[in-house]
């Protein structure tokens, strides 16, 4: 976040009414040609990913994104650029990332627009920042795509959290650029984006060092910075876009062959959408996204492939964005992210399927077996992230299971990620099946490390390992025997029982539930990643309602104007 | 916490008053002469303790605790009763834990005092039960006393998460006793008192049958209980004591043989107190601690032994409550619950010691070895224990290391346990020296089962290795060159350097602190106890902030009343 009041004197009207709201929904696609704050070129295998945030187009009127300060516009960049990268440039090894402003790395995300955020844009912003922050690191480990932070200027707040996530970071050593966590001193709040975490657990900096890094609003630079290992190396101005291409070119040389150049450009994902009767309905290819306000409640049903598996590289390729795994998870996705920004009243979704379970598990088979393809590699880590937005999604989740579903392979991860899920009994032969496949042990770990499965057994690991047999379709006893549904009403009553089971849900409070699934669905292992989502986000939570930061006279609200905070001393 | 409404018409006027506010100092010493709400008996290894709640005396009036429900008055018997098991009843092997009340194991905490209290008030009171609880287990784990829960009656929120700190539990089959969470149901909040961790992380219940059980405000009984390993027997009421008692007396036979009888009864702790120039000292007998209110800050000094080690057990037992590490430690222990109860304002804590190095190196090298002795090995547990007290007490903490001091061994840990470290730069004789001692190698693990010193240094492991032989006085150059101390003010610079610090931390804002704090002071490796502390705490704390649950039409305040609470729909 920012450090100098003096960069924001203006200050619209929106920003001084006390509830600004985003009005217009949230679009998380985007494309190259239409970018406004990033600019991204290659040069070979090494791709350079440039901050030059426009400030005249902030994502709603109300603030000036000055000093590369971002907003979920940017970031809505960002992400996109990450995941282009990957699927469209696969013989890129190394990514710089820069600013367009010598002296100014990033100055954060935009503190008038957190200001006159409400609480639950303000927590959906940051978690949003924290998966883009997350899958960067992931293409750094996973895709053979290492970030480096090429800090030609000023990082603070957001701005060195995005360093962090890279593997790399260089400062400029010229006397004024510097990392800094400035939210302690001047916001009272704190660098949520990983910050703490990634200081104390990836750079494993010295605790006593991170506590006085983290209160000194002007920050650390040069020499010192290096020795407190806050960055990797400082470098004079004169030198430092030699000495870090050096670097850049070292990873190049390190890393594995090019793979390949692009197979085909990312196709825009939007859906149709219509009202109709009260509900709200987008329909994707593969996925259909139904809203009921009035229940608070949301059916995000998928739909299985409509035509048979690529099994060879060049069928993949062929395919390209039609590709099933690839779409459907990526519609799932655009849904989810809809859900979190647009619809902030849905606490419950049904998650259903529908179509032919031998189809997802020849598709499931079909891209296993291309892993070692960089296509199929991406889009069995792209299925997996999904997934994992699906589990930090703060919404209630049930899986119901009906005649016509096909919860097999990838498509029974819903099962797994939902709270609970409810099966309907019946002994017919086309009664509701599931069906377990080779991807559900691996393939798609959660957060914490371990697959679904793990998680939901950690009791009984042996249990897993004996489920790798059970293959065949499960009708309700055998899926209620192995522990994988919940509930199996019979016909009878099923309409009750589900009906009751989600009135119920939906009649709770948003807060207990986003609290308790938060603590329920994660169990055993933490994990950086784990770890930022669970213990940093819901501290900084804590803190986004505290009077001391979002108070009438709260460092957040203050910032910028002359008067100092008022503060309620009282620690708790 | 509370399922029966019913049980609550009493509303006193201090109740209805918006912000009733603890008046009396909080204060933790008591006996079980003075019990008012268990009872305490033995039976050869085998002691019952049995909660018979006193709904005429909470420890502040305006609530009854009708149904065994509890306050901090009723949790710190119970922490009282834990500590003297270990100290004054070696000789037992199986805690039976109880209810007096038939059909009624215990409510949970106390809704009303719950509803009633500040945030500040409600969010300590949280951790001082959990530490209970964690020691508890820590009793089951270490000192060889397994705590068992036998719940005759029903036992929901608190009273189930009591059970879940217990290693067995055993349920009465009797149509009406259940095991229940109705904390998110019916009052929006979470069982915060380890409830959901345990649930998931300890007994390992399946995630979506805890999902079930945790938004079923009537709970679950009889089989399913046991099915869903909610617990882990069920017998019927007439067989119900026998059983339990056929398997406390299997948990005897099967532990190693009786230690020996009591050594002598624990002494009680309490300071000399008195006001001068505006601060408050608490002067114990090897621990003074000074509070500034105007500068909301406070200094906890420690001394070092005043009287040779006891090398052996007769010594030790001779000495008794006078042992150095026993008495200092306790009274260290009492200082930092006054400081979190009775002194919110102070929000910085300087640690110092005085006394001769060589002392408290003598004493640890005699705790060490005397540690196969049971009574050895409890002070060396308790030390640990104060020492993991000190590191969760949300208020900042700076050490400052001047000439006369006694920064070695176990006190050293006094030093790692602060945010940072002050250290006077002096090349004099007497000038001051930290000293290193095999203690600090493990004996006094942090919550995340590390050393400080392998927390402090998780960037280097090896140099935690090299560490074991600098066990030499280290001057200041030393010290900073071993990474042991933040920084070496010399005389000339000291007092603005450490005045300036402190005045700076002092005006950061208290929530950003213990949020900052909480995610630096812990790198490394989770384990349940930090899971408790950071994750659950963390969401609880902030639910804690939410109208949903505390505003005015929020379900924590309504609880009780006939109407219903009124929701904020929005997810974050």
């Amino acid at each position: 976040m920012l450090a100098d009041p003096a960069a924001f004197r203006y200050r619209s009207k929106a920003m001084e009414s006390a509830t600004p709201q985003v009005q217009e929904p949230v679009r998380f696609g985007t494309h190259p040609s239409r970018y406004r704050h990033w600019k991204l070129s290659f040069d070979g295998p090494t791709a350079r990913l440039v901050m030059a945030v426009d400030d005249r187009h902030p994502m709603r009127d109300g603030y000036v994104l000055k000093l590369n300060s971002y907003d979920l516009g940017v970031d809505v960049e960002l992400a996109d650029a990450v995941q282009r990268l990957r699927f469209e440039h696969p013989e890129v090894r190394c990514v710089l990332v820069s600013s367009g402003t010598d002296n100014c790395f990033c100055a954060g995300a935009n503190i008038y627009m957190l200001g006159s955020s409400t609480h639950a844009f303000k927590v959906n912003f940051c978690k949003f920042t924290n998966e883009t922050r997350i899958y960067l690191e992931e293409a750094s480990a996973k895709s053979g795509q290492t970030y480096v932070a090429a800090l030609n200027g000023v990082a603070s707040g957001g701005g060195y959290e995005l360093a962090l996530a890279c593997e790399h970071i260089y400062l400029q050593d010229d006397g004024s650029s510097a990392v800094s966590f400035p939210e302690t001193p001047l916001l009272a709040v704190l660098p949520g984006t990983g910050g703490l975490t990634r200081l104390v657990d990836k750079r494993k900096v010295r605790r006593d060092l991170a506590d006085v890094f983290s209160t000194l609003a002007e920050g650390v630079r040069g020499k010192r910075s290096k020795d407190w290992g806050l960055v990797d190396d400082v470098f004079p101005k004169s030198k430092f876009e030699a000495e870090v291409k050096k670097r850049g070119d070292a990873i190049v040389a390190a890393a594995a062959p090019k793979e390949g150049g692009a197979a085909f450009e990312l196709a825009a994902i939007e859906p149709e959408r219509r009202e109709e009767n009260g509900k709200l309905f987008s329909h994707y290819r593969y996925v259909e996204l139904t809203i009921d306000p009035g229940a608070r409640s949301a059916t995000l049903l998928m739909r299985g492939p409509d035509a048979p598996a690529p099994t060879t590289s060049e069928a993949l390729r062929r395919e390209g964005n039609d590709t099933w795994h690839l779409r459907a998870f990526r519609e799932l996705d655009d849904a989810l992210l809809d859900l979190r920004f647009n619809h902030p009243t849905v606490g419950l979704v049904l998650l259903q399927t529908k179509g032919d379970a031998a189809q997802v598990q020849a598709h499931d088979a079909a891209l296993l077996a291309l892993q070692g393809d960089w296509l199929g590699r991406e889009i069995l880590l792209n299925t997996a992230r999904v997934l994992r937005r699906l589990d930090l999604t703060a919404r209630s989740l049930f899986a119901t299971i009906e005649p016509g579903s096909c919860f097999a392979g990838s498509l029974f991860e819903l099962t797994l990620a939902a709270d609970r899920s409810y099966m309907l009994a019946s002994d017919d032969a086309d009664g509701p099946k599931i069906q377990l496949g080779p991807v559900n042990f691996g393939a798609f770990p959660m957060s914490n490390g371990l697959s679904r499965l793990q998680t939901r057994f950690l009791a009984k690991p042996s249990h897993v390992e004996a489920l790798r047999s059970e293959t065949a379709p499960q009708d309700h006893e055998g899926a209620l025997s192995l522990g994988l549904v919940t509930f199996a009403p019979d016909d009878i009553d099923w309409d009750d029982d589900v009906r009751i089971a989600i009135e119920e849900r939906a009649s709770l409070s948003p807060d207990a539930l986003t609290g308790m699934e938060a603590n329920l669905r994660f169990a055993g292992p933490e994990t950086m990643e784990t770890k930022i989502f669970a213990r940093l986000s819901a501290w900084q939570n804590w803190i986004f309602q505290r009077p001391n930061a979002v108070g009438e006279r709260g460092a957040l609200t203050m910032y910028g104007r002359p008067e100092r905070p008022e503060f309620d001393w009282r620690r708790t």
